[in-house]
């Protein structure tokens, strides 16, 4: 018998938190009441059991269910039914931790590439890491591809489509890659730096398949993916589909009751990200800073035989700010930088050579927590 | 230029709602400052405008904002995006309706059966349906198939997996579904009543595509699929892929800062479910009876030419609150009664037929709500 733990924060009054966790152990195993089961074997190895109650504020309290792996199938769908289905639906819970066992880590796989793996690619074993995006969705595509060659000569090492741009009329996708690629091969004759170029791959899983074809065909060595959007299964199928891509998973729709620390550092590393994008704190999005270091070292820290990934805190990140994040975060970070380039319009190159060579320079100096 | 409307409340002060409200539309489209844009046709035609912000409640605020139809590329994955993909990282933001133009709707088509064809399907064209589900999960192939015929002998008109039922080694998917299928289609020819089983259809992409086809060679005609679990794209390459199905949808891992009207009433129907299964009031769970009677109207009221679908309050439910409940949502509703049946143990056959019996004679003196 193995089992899982699922840690839940669960606002409940005191006389009321142990009736509220059984009922959830109820709700994410049988989903029937006791009274209904006749079946020695399933009471005793496929309901789940509350182990441990512990309040952690007035009325909250962190609750840990041991779930029993056998329920999950191995397989991802099934796997988050089982720590966040039906009870994703009470207001009160969080889902906020996972404890596995070592069969369902190598199920699931992890990272294919991992932080060492994308230093390869770039060129870069040792200092912070730069990326940065192609925005706004609605440009054409020899837009795109001039902005990305811009990017690539001054020294970026990954350019992203921004996560909005798909395959609109605008930009359609195959072009798009087949001249990104083209833009960063070409940059890196003309300065000896590698960059590597990720579209953004969205779509049903039949679309998506067809695109990561497309990618791979132009020469595609990274690629951005949302896995709340295209839905974790379909991230799952893909990178064991395509598993030479360097996957980068972007947050996008991930917002709700899963923390994010678990989902964007500890799932998306389960399911094969080797690179999570996050929201930073002071940006345009209100994560705590000790929210972010945890996330931060969820996906780096040892995790059983899983690859480290690396964390891209982004969003409304500042140029003015690389030298504070990279003290925060260590340097198996890659920085996420875009808006703030691009408002330097014809300047961009210049600025992007800023923000290139602050990183660099703060490599020189700094001393990073490795994972 | 064509353009769909979101809805949003936003938890703000006063004096800053108007700039957050502001700072979603360009977050949700072209995610980037605007001094950072220099393309008018951008501009005027991608960039999110904000259309209304109504006080609703002190610090509370709908916020209608204007997102261009190109933007979305005319798919799922992509719309999502459009509509909440960023912003669903705001905690202070929720999802709560969309307005979409004629072409939107015709391209993902929603129900391909609807109300009518799940009444065709089991010989119901006027009474409310009824439905159970086969639980608990551990339970071996045998003994969740014997349950089905009894509550297909009990004329039953939809017995479905338990959504926690998938692939386990106590029950493979592939000889349950063949099991199960033979339970009902001997059960109608002992009663005469054709009752419909309903297996649940998860997994990654891939295995989805393989059980749905073992389901289809069995027989099957009505499916359980969850969309959140499987993810939307996922669920609407499978709609597309197999339209004889007709989809009964599963609220599992829907919980977040989307509205659940809109989730599992709109959002669902749209992308194709013929049927919604939602957490009813006074059960399990806690959505309050406004929530419960306007997810239920957006399943089934016109919208465009999309069929309607048929609502299905589960979650804790009791026999004793039948009359209750159709009272409440009228006749073109089915119920899902589950663990309240399977208590009876051994006299589950009798129970399921004063369940079957109570709302067939709802029927004959009730008047409901039709679409």
């Amino acid at each position: 018998m193995a089992w899982l733990t699922a840690t839940y924060l669960i606002d409940a009054p005191a006389d009321l938190i142990e009736a509220r966790a059984h009922a959830l152990a109820l709700e994410q195993s049988v989903e029937c009441p006791l009274a209904a089961i006749g079946d020695e074997r399933v009471l005793d190895e496929i309901v789940a059991r509350v182990a441990a109650i512990e309040a952690v504020a007035e009325g909250r309290y962190r609750v840990d269910v041991d779930i029993a792996v056998e329920t999950t199938g191995g397989e991802p769908a099934q796997f988050m039914n089982m720590i966040f289905g039906n009870c994703s639906l009470w207001e009160d819970v969080r889902l906020t931790g996972v404890d596995l066992p070592p069969s369902l880590l190598a199920k699931f796989g992890g990272p294919r590439h991992g932080i060492a793996g994308i230093r390869a690619l770039v060129d870069a074993p040792e200092r912070a890491l730069t990326s940065t995006a192609m925005k706004p969705q609605g440009l054409p595509t020899d837009a795109l591809a001039r902005m990305c060659r811009t990017f690539a000569l001054a020294g970026v090492d990954i350019v992203k489509d921004d996560h909005g741009i798909v395959d609109q009329p605008a930009s359609r996708f195959a072009e798009r890659v087949v001249a990104c690629q083209r833009a960063v091969a070409e940059a890196a004759q003309a300065t000896g730096k590698r960059t590597a170029y990720a579209p953004n791959l969205s779509g049903t899983p039949r679309v998506l398949r067809a695109r990561a074809q497309i990618a791979r065909d132009a020469g595609v060595q990274v690629v951005l993916v949302a896995p709340m959007l295209i839905g974790l299964p379909a991230f799952v199928d893909l990178v064991a589909e395509f598993p030479d891509f360097a996957y980068l998973a972007h947050p996008s729709a991930g917002g709700g009751r899963i923390a994010p620390e678990l989902l964007f550092g500890r799932l998306f590393r389960l399911f094969g990200a080797d690179a999570t994008i996050f929201t930073n704190y002071g940006g345009r999005f209100s994560y705590p800073p000790a929210e972010c270091a945890a996330l931060a070292e969820s996906a780096r820290a040892p995790w059983g035989n899983l690859r480290p990934t690396l964390p891209v805190p982004a969003g409304g990140m500042l140029l003015d700010r690389v030298d504070e994040l990279l003290d925060f975060y260590g340097l198996d970070t890659m920085l996420l930088i875009g808006g703030n380039l691009l408002i330097a319009r014809d300047a961009l190159l210049e600025r992007t050579r800023e923000y290139v060579a602050k990183v660099a320079g703060h490599g020189s100096a700094a001393v990073g927590i490795h994972a």
